[in-house]
C-alpha cells in the first residue's frame, strides 16, 4: 500500500507518462469503458466550504478510484489553501487499498491543466502563435505550463488577462520564469480578436467578452463552467463555431459551458475529446473554423493520473 | 491527522460511547439536522465485487465522513476477506484529512450491529427472553454480541438458524465461547412462532418464513435487505404488524425491507428510529403489538462511530 504526500507525488510525476494516459483515458470514456460513479457534492454554508466525491474505473484497469476535494473559501484568510484534496486507488479484483495520495488537490489540477493541454493541441490551427489566458488563478498557471510543455515545438506567445490586474502582473512574471513568452493583456476584446487560441479559466456566471469577436481559425478551450449557473463564453459564440467539443456530454450540457444550449438543437452537435483523440469523429476541418471544447473534468482523467503516480511508485520499489 | 489501523482502532473503541453516539445520530437523522451524500455503487461484475461510497455530516460538528466499503464475493477461496472498508474523516471548517481509519469494514460491521441492538432495546417487549437469529454470518454474530452488550440486565437466550448448518453450529459454539445462552434452532417455522425477538441478517430475496407464524408481542429487526429486490420478511407480516420503525424512510422503501410496500398506504405509517429514540413518535404500547424495524444503515451511523474513535485517539493523545 502507497501512501504519499504532495512532495512525494510530485517526485513520482511524470508529464508525458501522465499525458499519455490522460489521453487514453478520453478515449476509453468516449468509448464507454469508464464507469463513473455519480459525484457526489456535500455543502457546508456556516464554513462557506463544499466537497465534491468523484469516482470510477476504466474497464479492464487494476483499480479504481476514488477522489475526495473540497473548496472552503474562508481558509486564505486563515493562512490555508482553499482547496484540498486526496485520491484513493482501491484493487478492483479485491477492494483492497492500494493507494491514498495526499496531493492537496495538485492532482486535479495537473490532470485540469494536462486535459486543457490535449484538447487545445487536438483542435487549434497548426499556424497558431497566440494564446490568450483569460484568468489569473490557479488553472491560469497550470493551462499555460501545460500546454507549452505538451508543445515544445511551438513558441507561443501568451497574453494574461485577468480582472485583478495585479494577480495578472505576478502570472506573468512567474511564467517568464518558467521560459514562457508572456505578456500582461490590457484591452481583453482587442486580444480576444487577435488571439489564436483562447483558455478562459475564470468562475464567471456570464459571458466574459461581447459577440462577434473571435475572430476566423481561433479554438477555445473552456475550463472555468463546472458548476450550474456557470459561463464563460457567449452563447452567440457556441451557434456560430464549427465544432463543439467536451469530454463528456452528459457533463457539460448539465453542468458546463454548454448547458446555455442544452435542449437546443446545437447540443445534438456536440462530440466528445475522446472521439476526436481516436479518430473516430473528425476535428478541425480548416484554418478557419472556430472549434471549442468544455472541459468539467471527468473521473477517468483522476484514475488515469493516479495510475500514473502508483506505476511510478511501484517501478521505484523495484529498481 | 490519525492514521489507525483495524487493531490500533478496536483498540481505541469503547462500545457505550459508539452506542451513545449512534442513538444520538439516529436522532440527529430523524430531525433532519444530518446531510447525507447520495449512496454511489459502483459494479465489478468481472470480479464479483461492488463498491458503495456513503458520505455525510451531522449539523454542528466537527468533521464529515467519507467510507468506501467493498465486497468482492470471490476473495474468500484467496483467503481474503469479501468485505472491506475505510473511513476517512475531513475537517467541516477547513475541508482538512483528520482521519483515515482502515477499519477493513469492522466499524459498519459494528455500527450496523449497535444500531440493530438499539432498534431491538426500544422496541422488543420488555419481558421478551427468547432471541432468533437468521443466518449465521458476521451480521448474526455482531447482533448477539452487541445485543447482550447492551442489555446486560437481561439473560437472553439466543437460537440459531441458517441454512447452512454447520456455519450455524459454529456460530452457536463461537457464541457460548463469549458467555452468551445460546441453542442451534432446528425448525425454523416452530421458532418464529416461539420467539419474543427475531433478527434477520440474510441476504435473502423473499421471505424467510411463511405468514401467520409470528405471534403477538413478537418485535422482529431485519437487518439484511439493502437493495433493490432484497426481501427477508413475508408482506403479510408487515401488514399485520402494530408498528414500522426503519432508520430512513426514503432508504427503506427504496432499497430496504419496506420495498414490498411501497406505494401503499401503509407506506405512510413507516416512523423513523429516531423519532422513537427521542420520544417525539410512540413505540410500542401494549406486550401484544408486534413491532417490526428495518435497517439498512445510514451514514449518521458512520460519521457517530468513526467522531467516537477520533476522540479516543485525541484523549489518548492528550493522556
Amino acid at each position: 500500500m502507497y501512501d504519499l504526500n504532495k512532495s512525494e507525488i510530485m517526485e513520482l510525476f511524470h508529464f508525458d507518462t501522465a499525458t499519455r494516459v490522460i489521453s487514453d483515458a478520453y478515449v476509453a470514456s468516449s468509448i464507454g469503458h469508464v464507469q463513473t460513479g455519480d459525484v457526489v457534492h456535500l455543502r457546508f454554508p456556516e464554513s462557506n466550504g463544499d466537497c465534491h466525491i468523484k469516482s470510477g474505473h476504466i474497464r479492464h484497469t487494476d483499480t479504481y478510484v476514488v477522489k475526495i476535494a473540497s473548496g472552503f473559501y474562508d481558509n486564505p484568510s486563515n493562512g490555508l489553501p482553499s482547496s484540498n484534496g486526496i485520491m484513493l486507488a482501491f484493487s478492483a479484483t479485491t477492494g483492497e487499498l492500494v493507494a491514498i495520495l495526499r496531493d492537496e488537490g495538485w492532482l486535479t489540477d495537473m490532470r485540469t491543466g494536462i486535459g486543457g493541454a490535449i484538447a487545445t493541441k487536438a483542435l487549434a490551427s497548426r499556424n497558431a502563435e497566440r494564446v490568450l489566458i483569460i484568468g489569473s488563478g490557479i488553472q491560469a498557471r497550470f493551462q499555460a505550463n501545460c500546454l507549452a510543455a505538451l508543445m515544445p515545438e511551438k513558441s507561443f506567445n501568451f497574453f494574461i488577462w485577468g480582472r485583478n490586474k495585479n494577480a495578472a502582473a505576478t502570472l506573468v512574471e512567474e511564467l517568464r520564469g518558467h521560459n514562457l513568452n508572456v505578456d500582461l493583456a490590457l484591452d481583453l476584446n482587442q486580444q480576444i480578436s487577435l488571439s489564436d487560441i483562447i483558455i478562459t479559466t475564470t468562475p464567471a456566471t456570464s459571458a466574459l467578452f461581447g459577440d462577434n469577436l473571435v475572430r476566423p481559425g481561433t479554438h477555445v478551450t473552456a475550463i472555468g463552467a463546472d458548476t450550474h449557473g456557470k459561463q464563460e463564453l457567449p452563447t452567440s459564440l457556441l451557434e456560430s463555431a464549427s465544432l463543439l467539443v467536451c469530454d463528456m456530454v452528459s457533463q457539460s450540457l448539465n453542468h458546463g459551458e454548454f448547458q446555455a444550449i442544452n435542449d437546443t438543437n446545437l447540443s445534438k452537435k456536440v462530440l466528445e475529446l475522446g472521439n476526436i483523440l481516436s479518430n473516430s469523429c473528425v476535428g478541425r476541418t480548416s484554418d478557419n473554423d472556430i472549434t471549442i471544447v468544455d472541459l468539467t473534468g471527468i473521473a477517468a482523467q483522476d484514475i488515469a493520473i493516479t495510475k500514473g503516480i502508483i506505476d511510478a511508485a511501484a517501478l521505484g520499489k523495484k529498481n
